[in-house]
């Protein structure tokens, strides 16, 4: 397939493997000589993954050793510490034919010095990729490379976990980009409080057992979406932009050595019963990375080939599609006759629906649909309207040209997140039901905010609350239906987060008294710290046609005083914009087109503050903080404490009883 | 005494009291009839507590009846809801005299309009306090106040909690300001990691329980340290610079009606020996809210004194003095003859030693102190040296003038927030061992990382997260001394945060390439988001003098990009202040004193960030987010999950058995 074979181009190449410090060789091989998945990895006993070598020579800058040529006679082989096959050649160790021996180079910079001066260290690498490999005994590997007289060694731990399933379904909710600060800030706009006791709660904060998950990357100590999803799901971190695999240094972007992710697993488990629902275009990261496996997660149109059909570049397990796949981005589904951006030039609503699946564009047919039939439901063009125009700005609504069909009209009937995920657990529930395998009964469903993080990055906070609130929302009324069901006790319920935003509020600002002043340091005395932040005024007596637990007046007097801990330059009027998403920066008529200066027309009233983010990026970014990570149900202890993200992927696979080792006990119904 | 009838300067007044929106008549009193402790209040059994009532007759202003005479002649009555007693009128349900009537006189701004127009409503009050009073049936109670032909009516809860003793001990870890964003940075300087995996841990890690509290005042969504001390203390919430009291209209700052703290119950039921631990001046918030009991946190000779004999302005519990009393905060106990602002213009050196103290000024003296008599040490004048200073950048103790004798000497030698703790539970440990009652064996111990706020308010986050390390060691090596002493499982060991700061980090600075550009937003491109922050480069293998757990560069060309989600107009470069504490802002020459800009001289080669803050705010400020609450030993599950800060209280004194009903089993063998 053409898509497969596609490189990256020149600037994306220098920009996306330059991983020395702000850049890098590659991010997971301080040598020369490369083993991925890298030292300290750790495995489901099963679990299927590529492995990809790698000898880099450089041929310039800081690390050449004067020979360009990379050893094209390494060796690699693997032992199991304290095994009985000793030290065996990889392919011997895995019965697979020796890989054909790749050849390519690749450029980076050193660091921003080198990039201003466009002077590349050029490196030549040899390479081979065992493909869909398994290491089925837990325990201690050590794989060893050896190339040019040096030897690179990688210590993987296969962890050792019972083959007994626990959990009959798993409900794993991530708040994309949700810090505990923002949950805080949600509570305290959708909760009414009287003198210090909250009279409601969060359905989060009912949740009995809580953890913190760290999120960094394997090269880098920020993360992105991509590589976060491929942690939660695979227990392998990764590269920014990565979905499903390691990064290698190769041109292709589709060849980089996969893992296997928990709906796979699941599957091939199992034939487990899968949903997928996101409030993102299906097709983005965090949805994504349950099927798709490429090192740039900007290949949208494969990335829902995959949700369809898995991967099969190069061998890799089979995939059937999930029983349930709700969200947006139909630019990426519909025919490119209309417009779609689509993988083969295909029109995916026709892909879906000859492999079985019904298809949705709208809240009205969702909510008439068959319980029993597979359903794909695609609702806008892009990412889904945010909760805050859904309910209170509808018109906003208007004039998006964004409905699923690919007709330039509107989508004016989308279901929120809770309606999504409500009609996904109905589907997997009698889908996973009626499946004649008892070991394919239960459901693995995965449900994102995915927007709480798009606000965020827009610093449009309250729409970033709302789309959090929902989520809350969300929470309480699956426990309902779940309870309805009488599956709350046969279903683990996860909620996380993938990442942060360096997110708080500070206190309060007197938006009229800020409105009155007209010098931009005397707006700044509207703000009120501490006891002069007084209480919130998002609650109120008004009539609401939404449910509890969301805020009644979104433009009080006194509004929040928040924050974030980096941003670009930027205006900030702290009032809600009923206009729709905040734009805050724009570009500037004369300037480089990537140098971003504050949007005159945000926030009007507002006063201007400069950034400290790199004046190329318009929006926010990440940020580092562990996330909260709250647990209900089935093994449920084993989610409290601090733990790593991949930890996550360890304890679901664990409580699913996915584990599986060549002597175990553990039933394989199905192989692959 | 006194100081007991200082009244609050008419400033203060406004601004104290002032507490509508940005300002409150009284912020525990929507109504114009004041209950105090107010509606939604919770009681431990047995807990002394005051009650004041206030009637408020508005003179002028939005809220004047054209009556503006109070009623004078209101009624209070209390009952428990479903209990025997009926309604009866206060006096007579506490069995006490009916208190004498009280009148007065205040103040307040109705928003920023009416302060800048220095234009206050002014409101007169009649008033009665009942003191030293206790509720002794769990159980719902309702407090009613008729004036005016209205009524205000407040509903408590007296807690059910089993009066049965689970542990012995009690460690009570503070870092004031701390938030898991923090934990993460500091994690991330401190601790190497692999491939991201971590090679070492926080001691915090590896509590087996998690929670989050809620931080928020009483009366405002935000909070300071005395405020949330006394909830973390009292189990309750009260007012931005209230230790141990609600906040009451009147102009005394010492009559407001009383809390009684974990320290004076522990004191009360068991004559429980009690040790406290501050890096900050003894007399600050934190450590002060065990025994001080006044809305004005500002009043530090009172807080020293409040230390050693408690407070007794009014009817209250008697008060001997911790055990063990470490700190800073010499200019409050040296005699006035040498400059010292002490309590009634005494030594309190001298008022100690007279008490039975053993009284050290240096860690070399404190090391060789008798563990079987009481300690206190002040270390130096203000709050202690960071721990960067004493362990990095040892030049910054010189010419500090800081000797705790008061000598205007260099306090060169003080232990670290490690050696106070270790040598307090060595001390705790030993007396309450030989105490001959069995009841009164066992201790109770606050040790409070003090300056992780400070020096986030002063946005020198390099000396923020080496507190916070400092923290984290101290903790390990106090889990490793009690294991020493066979009391680890006798301990219940509480770590968590009085409030947050709102910190993250964003990405990695090439401070090299920042450095070399002459631009202001040039400097920005030095920063390294997502996959271009690489790693961490503060942890190499220079040799080091301190333990492990801390950065062993503190100056990498790659630095943290970190980030304050509100700030003072600042500059920054994000390297390491060599010279000492930052100074963030400055007054500019023939501008107001109170108009803050950024500091030229701070942060060379760096780059302008205009604020968000109030311009009469020279440094950052608090924020809302929920902060962490870690625990391990007796009584850890009560920690997990989401809870109020109060909570903390009610969970410590229910581990501690300290509820006391009229009927329960629970023994009070001093009574009081």
């Amino acid at each position: 397939m053409v898509a497969f074979s596609k490189p990256l181009a020149a600037a994306a190449l220098f920009a996306g493997l330059a991983s020395a410090q702000s850049f890098q060789r590659l991010g997971t091989c301080p040598d020369l000589g490369c083993i991925i998945p890298p030292d300290q990895a750790d495995f489901l006993a099963g679990q299927r993954f590529d492995i990809r070598l790698e000898i880099h020579a450089p041929v310039n800058g800081t690390e050449a050793t004067g020979n360009p040529n990379p050893d094209e006679n390494f060796e690699f082989t693997i032992e199991r510490v304290g095994g009985n096959r000793g030290k065996q050649a990889g392919s011997k160790w895995f019965k697979v034919p020796e890989p054909k021996l790749e050849k390519w180079s690749f450029g980076w910079y050193e660091d921003f010095f080198a990039r201003d001066a466009k002077t590349p260290s050029m490196v030549n690498v040899a390479s081979k990729a065992y493909r869909k490999v398994h290491l089925d005994e837990a325990g201690e590997y050590r794989a060893t490379l050896k190339y040019d007289g040096k030897t690179t060694t990688a210590t993987w731990t296969v962890r050792s976990l019972e083959e007994v399933r626990k959990t009959r379904n798993v409900l794993f909710f991530i708040g994309d980009g949700m810090t505990t600060n923002m949950i805080t800030a949600a509570r305290l706009i959708g909760h009414k409080s009287v003198n210090g006791k909250y009279q409601t709660k969060m359905a989060m904060d009912s949740f009995p057992v809580l953890g913190h998950a760290m999120t960094h990357s394997v090269d880098t100590f920020m993360t992105d979406s991509a590589n976060s999803a491929t942690a939660l799901y695979t227990g392998h971190k990764s590269t920014v932009n990565a979905l499903g695999v390691y990064v290698d240094s190769s041109p292709d972007v589709f060849d980089d050595p996969k893992i296997e992710s928990i709906a796979e697993i699941f599957h091939r488990v199992y034939r487990g019963h899968v949903g997928i629902v996101s409030t993102a275009g299906v097709w983005d990261a965090t949805p994504a990375a349950l099927t798709a496996h490429t090192r740039d997660r900007g290949e949208y149109p494969y990335c829902v080939d995959s949700l369809l059909r898995g991967t099969n570049n190069t061998a890799w397990i089979d995939w059937n599609g999930p029983d349930v796949l709700f969200g947006g981005g139909a630019e990426h589904f519909y025919s490119p006759a209309l417009g779609g951006k689509t993988f083969n030039k295909k029109d995916y609503y026709e892909e879906f629906a000859k492999a079985g699946y019904n298809v949705y564009w709208n809240k009205t047919s969702l909510a008439a649909a068959p319980n029993t039939e597979r359903a794909l439901g695609i609702f806008t063009v892009s990412h889904m309207s945010k909760w805050l125009d859904r309910n209170v700005y509808k018109k906003n609504l208007k004039d998006q040209a964004n409905h699923p069909s690919g007709n330039k009209g509107d989508a004016q009937d989308e279901p929120g997140l809770k309606e999504m995920t409500l009609k996904a657990i109905d589907i997997l529930y009698q889908r996973s039901k009626a499946d004649k395998r008892h070991s394919s009964q239960g459901w693995f469903l995965m449900s994102e905010a995915a927007q709480i993080d798009k606000m965020m990055h827009a610093l449009d906070y309250d729409r970033a609350l709302g789309e959090l609130l929902e989520l809350d929302d969300t929470i309480k009324a699956s426990i309902a239906k779940l309870k309805e069901l009488g599956e709350l006790s046969n279903t683990l319920i996860v909620v996380t987060a993938d990442h942060g935003h360096g997110f708080d509020v500070m206190g309060s600002v007197d938006t009229k008294y800020m409105d009155a002043q007209k010098d931009d340091r005397k707006k700044r005395n509207a703000i009120g710290v501490y006891q002069f932040s007084g209480k919130s005024q998002y609650i109120n007596n008004g009539e609401v046609s939404y449910s509890e637990g969301f805020p009644t007046n979104w433009t009080p007097r006194y509004s929040l005083f928040a924050g974030i801990a980096a941003s670009p330059d930027r205006r900030e009027n702290y009032k809600v914009n009923q206009n729709g998403v905040r734009e805050v920066t724009t570009n500037t008529p004369g300037r480089p087109a990537n140098d971003f200066y504050a949007n005159a027309k945000d926030t009007p009233g507002g006063f201007v503050i400069n950034g400290t983010l790199p004046t190329d990026e318009p929006v926010g970014v990440h940020s580092l903080t562990d996330v909260p990570v709250f647990a209900m149900g089935p093994c449920q202890e084993l989610f409290g404490g601090v733990q790593n993200n991949i930890d996550i992927f360890f304890n679901i696979a664990n409580c699913l009883g996915l584990s599986r080792t060549a002597h175990g006990k553990g039933q394989d119904p199905i192989g692959n």
